[in-house]
């Protein structure tokens, strides 16, 4: 899995706005199923477990738990030896095996295995952070918003969060982040130790760890060693730490009852009816036109010549990709069951909320504001895709020509979001940087979006009048992109230098385009950041309102930070027949023989020698229902006795539908097997010295 | 696969009406795809193979090909070597398997090889069927039906097929088959030399053959053995046969062009729009709505202990087997885009029919009488389903012996179809034979039956009066089974003895309970029969009307004789992913491996052994476009170079829609590779005289 479970957007738990509510007020005990499991350590579900599994951990149990799981740059990893082992996906640790890859070598491509210590390669800019600590803090930042305006209490807010950040920053060794949970229900203090010098240990073929590459991304059966070791270093020496997991030289067995501790990344289940209506009916088909039409225009550039295949290859794999997640992701919201359980939930908490006359007060309006919101932003999401600079990078850089001495000679709180404060020199600077411009792929990226534009635009839209002129959409491109000199760094530099003259009088095709339709796409853009303030603000109450009704005891969405979400090892029904709870290094081999061993499904030659050595009913891959998203890539599975049974990497097509609503009838997590990864590590990589550390026999 | 490609109803081909409709009037050249590709030897399309694949098989070719394959009982089968060696699936020879085992073996389970030509074991009754020519006698049947009113036509028409038979079966050595194609819109007399001598030569065991059992039928990625070997024998003497197919000892490749040739048993593509609207929404959800009940009532059983577990776990997968296939046609007739291919087509040939004054005349009230029939079937289908005597054999045992004294009081024309004629007698045999009774799954199925009805039916439904009178399901199953004396042959004996007298003096609660719903569930049934005989007569009128306005360029729909179906050898997009087009002998072993070698999935340990030995990335099963459906079980696949290639053995479960209106999408054909059989020939079963002749070494 190449970027599914790699946190995207880890900033955006800061980004939200608190709004003045007290402390939970009970509902402890419920479980709802569509919230899913990712359960915060300061506030486990005992209760529910004991109930679901007769488990009862102990508090030492959970801490031990808690900082045996470490979180990197994008994802999350464990640690696995008494000398600082940790465990992590290839896919999450691919900027350290490329920077530490000779220059006449490629790790990223021929794997890597450090024969000891010494030869283990320090990972530049890698770090690895463990959770020492939680502190509500939600009083802290509430008491410090006095103001009356909005900016003003946002301002408020940020500014205490900055404080409490800052405070425990200054603490030896701490590394401090204030989390948004229930969208600003409740505030916490996460405080890390944050290590600095690890050092790659040990990296498979990328043929391997991504074996089945994009067509097998997100699906299960599969058969990926998308595992790396690095080791922790502290003082120039393997650190000694306190906690660790054990390693199960074993693996899971079908129905065991397990854990993933990782850090999700970001979810969607807080978001209202009328938000997933929008997404289901409006955004998400525009973006999986885009797609569609982009993954069109790349397939006929790929189709002139080997090495015009070669070069776009990546771009339509990666669409594809994108696209066979948006269409999961959609899958769920289409499917009338699924959103039949959201409704019923809505409707029961919206009932609970009226019928408390404080709630009702302070909540009862939002959902109706949201839904009126998003009414709005469907009417005019065709101007908003259309009539603005998009489909050519040049396009793009006309526009912030055109908007830059507009937007400068306009107050900061005017502005458009991206010219904001610092943000008018970035604009800036990145029009004055030399650019990289793929004549070929522009000429049928705009053609392409000229073309969605005539499709969803009536013929007298001043945008396509403007843009076609009365021509096909291909002519209009060739025209637009043959006539256009803003490949240049010195022809942008003279207009950014210029100023609004230089900009009127030039006669540059995609420069007159842009002046004609900028005051439109601004309009339409400063309508929308409105009716999106104006939903972030109401999605915050509903959030607030959610910790109000029920507490803890239904899991925040989804923060970049430690949860522990339970599940089982199970396999599930797939296509008419059974999948299987888990794979085979025989499974490994029949893939390869039966695509006649082409890429992706070709195995490395490693491999092919080690084959006769194999133990080939050995578990490679096994699924489990936990509850997993981006950021719990490399993730630890452990079993109840603490024990490391897997290692997350990715989730099968059917949950990609738990974004929004968590289900696990069909939806499960893929995880390496511990089991398989012993076999790789003795009987491939030659590995026995790594292998004897993680079984405790060094 | 287990019941799939075996055909249900050969004999249905004779039992439909024709009507004055004369020869085929054009249309040539036209291929609408959803009719698909099952081509009769009489009118190959030259041109549009011509066109698709560059190719044109000679007259020699064809012949040659038709006179290789064969039919056996209820499956396809060809001729493979010039010993008359001949190959089918596994499931299509169990009755001769099981005929031959000795009393202390069982070949079935263990598998057989006769080591030479002197321990080939005789297949008692079994039969070969090689087609020798096809006569249009369209004009001699039509020619004798003078009648003026349709009973005495049917007769007329009926005794003209028996006549052409009986003269054509004189013929030394012939057996003949008058075929009705288009429901009627031409005959045709298939003369057939039958072979009456086959012997068993090769048979796996059926772990192997049948390998994933009822969880994989219906689905592809595949790895079944599901082959057999018998011989024709002549005189004694092994047959040499002027034609037969040579063998490809490397199988088919992706993109290979291939042919099927079998005997497709029924397919329902000229159905009306209104009858597929019926089957989609009235008909298979009464069925499925059935299946899950009887699954669950047999699971109950089956949860009692092992010993019931193994009583019953076979009825548990044979159910749920039938709930998977008419799942699978359902999802045609619910699919929107296949649905609308299948309104535009109807549209398109409404219009040409009423374009035409002689067709408007003849055909053009058709569509609407069928959908007016369908719409008063609706009406009443609840009624049909449960006003009756269905859910208990003992019931149904009830009914018959209180219908019986009445149905022999009336003219025979006036009587339900199961009383007409011979029928009568039958049904007096069945009540004075022996019967097996259940106990216990008489009274879960009856349970579930009543629970269904009062699910379906409203309070005051006089059915459900008379049966539950006030109880529940369960109460008044178990008051009505353990009051019933009808299990006895003496009872039933004295009841069908003393007649009508008996019948109304009898207080066993099963017969009281037929007695009283009898008048209702007989009204009921004649309604019925009424309706289906006006839908039967204006589907035939439809398919004259095809045959009247395409000709031979649309193939009829399936008849259990000799086809001829073009396609592709191809994988598919499956579950997020590709689903390859073959899989591997270390495929076997992988699946095998997932499921900790457990039935379905246990490997039989001849093939343990041999592992060693075997070329693990041989291909065992593949996939192809093919056009098949139940009754195609044993078809050859061959190349264009006539060289047999594969064996067919089923198709993917989203092959199952097909049924209906043929698309190759995803759609596939599921076949033995010959390669992969020579391997397991060679190297498992020690059966190189046999792979030898089958490359023709011998």
């Amino acid at each position: 899995m190449r970027t599914f479970l790699k946190a995207v957007l880890p900033a955006l738990v800061l980004t939200s706005t608190a709004r003045g509510q007290s402390a939970p007020a009970g509902g402890a005990g419920t479980f709802v199923k569509e919230f899913g499991t990712m359960w915060t350590f300061d506030a486990p579900p005992l209760g529910y477990w004991k109930s679901q599994y007769q488990f009862e951990p102990s508090a030492a149990w959970l801490e031990s738990a808690r900082l045996s799981a470490v979180r990197i740059p994008g994802c999350s990893a464990s640690i696995v030896s008494n000398r600082g082992l940790v465990m992590t996906n290839h896919h999450c640790a691919r900027a350290c095996i490329t920077a530490v890859s000779p220059p006449d070598s490629n790790f990223q491509a021929l794997g890597f295995v450090a024969k000891d210590e010494a030869s283990e390669r320090p990972c530049p800019g890698m770090t690895a952070d463990q959770l020492q600590s939680i502190t509500d803090v939600t009083a802290r930042v509430r008491g410090a918003v006095t103001a009356a305006t909005p900016p003003a209490r946002v301002a408020q807010r940020d500014s205490a969060i900055a404080a409490i950040e800052q405070a425990c920053n200054r603490e030896a060794g701490a590394t401090c982040q204030v989390v948004a949970f229930y969208q600003g229900g409740q505030y916490s203090l996460y405080r890390y130790r944050r290590f600095t010098d690890l050092r790659l240990v040990m990296a498979p073929e990328e043929e391997i760890s991504f074996y089945g590459g994009d067509p097998d991304n997100f699906t299960f059966p599969r058969y990926d060693l998308d595992v790396t070791f690095v080791r922790i270093y502290e003082n120039g020496a393997p650190l000694r730490p306190a906690n660790h997991f054990r390693w199960s030289a074993t693996g899971a067995k079908e129905g065991d009852f397990v854990f993933v501790i990782g850090n999700p990344g970001s979810t969607g289940r807080l978001l209202t009816l009328a938000q997933m209506h929008y997404l289901r009916d409006v955004q998400y088909p525009a973006t999986l036109e885009a797609f569609a039409e982009q993954i069109t225009a790349f397939k006929e550039l790929a189709a002139r010549g080997e090495t015009e295949r070669r070069r776009y290859e990546n771009n339509i794999f990666s669409l594809e990709n994108s696209q066979k997640a948006t269409k999961g992701y959609r899958a769920g919201l289409l499917d009338s069951a699924i959103m039949a359980r959201k409704a019923a939930f809505e409707k029961d908490f919206r009932a609970r909320v009226m019928a408390n006359p404080g709630f009702k007060g302070q909540y009862g309006a939002a959902w109706d504001n949201i839904a009126k919101a998003q009414q709005e932003l469907a009417l005019f999401a065709k101007e908003v895709r259309f009539q603005g600079f998009g489909g050519s990078a040049q396009l793009g850089l006309a526009g912030a020509i055109v908007r830059l001495p507009q937007q400068a000679a306009l107050p900061d709180e005017a502005r458009l979001p991206a010219f904001k404060g610092e943000g008018l020199e970035r604009v800036k600077a990145n029009l004055l940087r030399a650019q990289t411009i793929d004549t070929a792929s522009e000429r049928v990226l705009l053609t392409a979006q000229l073309r969605m534009a005539q499709r969803n635009l009536p013929a007298t839209d001043p945008f396509l009048q403007a843009a076609l002129a009365g021509r096909t959409p291909e002519a209009a491109a060739a025209a637009l992109l043959s006539g256009t000199r803003l490949a240049s760094t010195e022809v942008r530099t003279a207009l950014v230098d210029g100023g609004a003259p230089a900009v009127s009088a030039s006669n540059d095709p995609l420069i007159v385009l842009a002046r004609t339709i900028n005051a439109l796409a601004t309009r339409h853009a400063m309508r929308a950041l409105r009716l999106n303030t104006t939903i972030s603000a109401n999605a915050e109450l509903i959030g607030q309102a959610i910790f109000a009704a029920y507490g803890t005891s239904l899991p925040p969405d989804a923060t970049f930070t430690i949860r522990i979400s339970d599940g089982i090892v199970r396999g599930f029904p797939m296509n008419g027949t059974i999948a299987p709870y888990k794979t085979s290094f025989y499974g490994l081999f029949a893939r390869s023989a039966e695509f006649d061993d082409q890429p992706p499904f070709r195995i490395p030659e490693r491999w092919k020698a080690a084959r006769d050595r194999l133990d080939m009913t050995a578990p490679l891959n096994f699924v489990s229902t936990n509850d997993i998203i981006g950021g719990n890539s490399g993730s630890p599975v452990i079993n109840r006795e603490g024990q490391v049974v897997g290692l997350i990497f990715d989730g099968n097509i059917e949950s990609l539908p738990n974004r929004f609503i968590f289900t696990d009838e069909v939806a499960r997590s893929v995880s390496v097997s511990t089991r398989g990864i012993l076999e790789a590590l003795r009987k491939v990589y030659g590995a026995g010295r790594i292998a004897d550390e993680l079984e405790g026999r060094d």
